[in-house]
């Protein structure tokens, strides 16, 4: 990983091409602070262009995935005006939009408090492991705040239809709710259970071919906005280009010799 | 409440900062008659700026909440021919957009007959609470009729996938059904149960800030189709002004002294 | 049936309004082959202005639905090179638009394998019926390829969240989980059941009138991404048209009468 920058608020693991990125700040819930925010974005920026690492895995220190900004941060801010106060925020929301189109498989582990920007990281996530007590809300309108970056994102998660209950109420709920809602793929009674089913997970995306994904992802994500004539133009190009590339032709034959492909190693 | 203009078809009653507004023909299991779209449109118009009330609560006299559009206008529109048949339509469907966008936070309270009309009413709601025995459906196909003003609301609130169902076999469903299609947030088995529910809502409400519960009310719904990063930007603005202002401020330092921010009263 | 195409790889038969299509490739699971893509989209076209064609209901032979590409089409196409494979992607890709508009009620019954293209067709059904067993998944891209054409449809049937995981691990899962996930309607444990079922799904379909389902489903399609006020425009001439023509007329006199409407025979 020595291309990795190093970091003050966040753990680094790599192996077996997956990425353990672990939010480190665990004497604060791993509240998401700017330093935090920079560094997230650096690794994202670091890792973008790496076949090599297949998934990354987003997990907190101590118990907690995140509570949150960070307060500190904000009495910075203050001081310095409302310029001050957009850019704090604005900078979470880019680290949002990155992490919403890393080309990895980005897989979220939700212990304790998922709050606030931690429950917006949660919602970029292509699977997203919960444990049952976990803490997920939006407080920030009960604090005259406004969930500002991050609500675009639970729309697109979970729809208008739950996201206006829970940011206008600022409801708190656990782990098994959040999968009723479609905010996580599964739930989990304990931190063994939890790991259990985050090495299920790895396993399963680790016989997808990284390239394959990558473009598959693409397309899943612009499938949101565009238009779909020209996106299943683009999606046949891509096929096509996928079918003769060296992925397609090692998979399709593998698939006939009745073998495991050698990404699946 | 002098300044709510008095009403025909709708009992009007403010206490706490919530207006309780209930459709009152209880002899046609309060079917939408062009006056009482045209009396809805008066109320939500007056309380549109009035951020003294915070929520709204919609709900039906009788039982029913709303039985769909009313036949005796359908049939003075006959005679009127077809340009009035197209204008009572818009104009419940501008009835639909103006609670849609309502800035406080709307509750509709779903009992008996949810249909048609009602039915379409109870998709544009912050919070819907049902009783079990409510009876929702689309009935309009059935009637050689198209569910035209509902129909784009439906889809935004359920997803195309329940609404094409629904619509296309003109089916009948309860309360639990409705949870279980995302429609409504809440379903009780009787009328204590579903009273009692709403007032724990109204309660979680009233804990957070006016302001904050409207602003952001507007961005979820900008959410659904306008471009990501615009709107990023946009509520970064929001942010930074909300932050600085009046409910910041007070929330905020209510936060650090551990007591109820002045609107939690 | 005598202005319908003669097919090689379809069963048709037409029976009370409705017209069950059988995909009758069974030696091979029903694979989507080119020929197969072409006489469904042969077919589709045929029936689209026939109003008295009401419902068409899309099986498989031999207990699977369909079990996505033909692996001969495949190796064919790469003899040719890179444009015949667009092209056949591209083929595919224009029948599920093709289905997705259809104006009749899409009826799929879902057995067996389920997968690829075979999942993309249940994408585009009004209502899915599925049987317990079934086994649904998007297995390209552990072969190296990307579910290209059918992602789109995926992320419109069950959005973005869950599309994303059942893509990049290439989940299989049964019936059950498919109506979790919003992805079909009804759920049963056997054949009987199933057909059960589809009768009378088929019988509430059939109570409602053809030309108003036939516009409703128009409107709810365009509602996915089509802005608000045009669309309301739009639904209330639709809505004028249709309330003065046959249909209405004849659907609400029914109902004055308490008699059934003509074409609920």
């Amino acid at each position: 990983m020595s291309l990795l920058p190093s970091c003050q608020t966040l753990l680094l693991e790599s192996r077996d091409g997956v990425l353990f990125i672990t939010l480190n700040r665990p004497e604060c819930r791993n509240a998401m602070s700017l330093e935090m925010v920079a560094e997230l974005r650096t690794v994202l920026a670091a890792v973008n262009e790496r076949r090599s690492i297949r998934a990354l895995v987003l997990q907190g220190a101590g118990g907690h995935f995140c509570a949150g900004g960070d307060l500190k941060d904000m009495a910075g801010a203050r001081a310095r005006g409302s310029a001050a106060y957009r850019e704090l925020n604005r900078a979470f929301g880019a680290l949002l939009e990155e992490a919403q189109k890393i080309p990895q498989v980005l897989v979220c582990v939700l212990q304790g408090a998922v709050l606030g920007g931690g429950f917006g990281l949660a919602c970029v996530s292509d699977i997203a492991i919960a444990e049952h007590s976990a803490q997920f809300g939006m407080p920030e309108t009960s604090l005259g705040l406004l969930p500002a970056q991050i609500a675009p994102f639970v729309v697109r998660r979970i729809g208008l239809t739950q996201a206006r209950r829970l940011a206008l109420t600022a409801a708190r709920f656990d782990g098994e709710e959040a999968r009723q809602l479609g905010l996580v793929h599964f739930v989990e009674n304990d931190a063994t259970a939890l790991q259990e089913r985050l090495e299920q997970q790895l396993a399963q995306v680790l016989r997808c071919a990284p390239g394959a994904n990558a473009q598959t992802k693409a397309l899943l994500l612009a499938s949101v906005d565009q238009p779909l004539g020209p996106l299943l133009d683009q999606a046949a190009d891509d096929f096509a280009q996928a079918v003769s590339g060296e992925e397609g032709t090692e998979g399709t034959l593998a698939f006939v010799q009745k073998r495991k492909p050698s990404w699946a190693g």
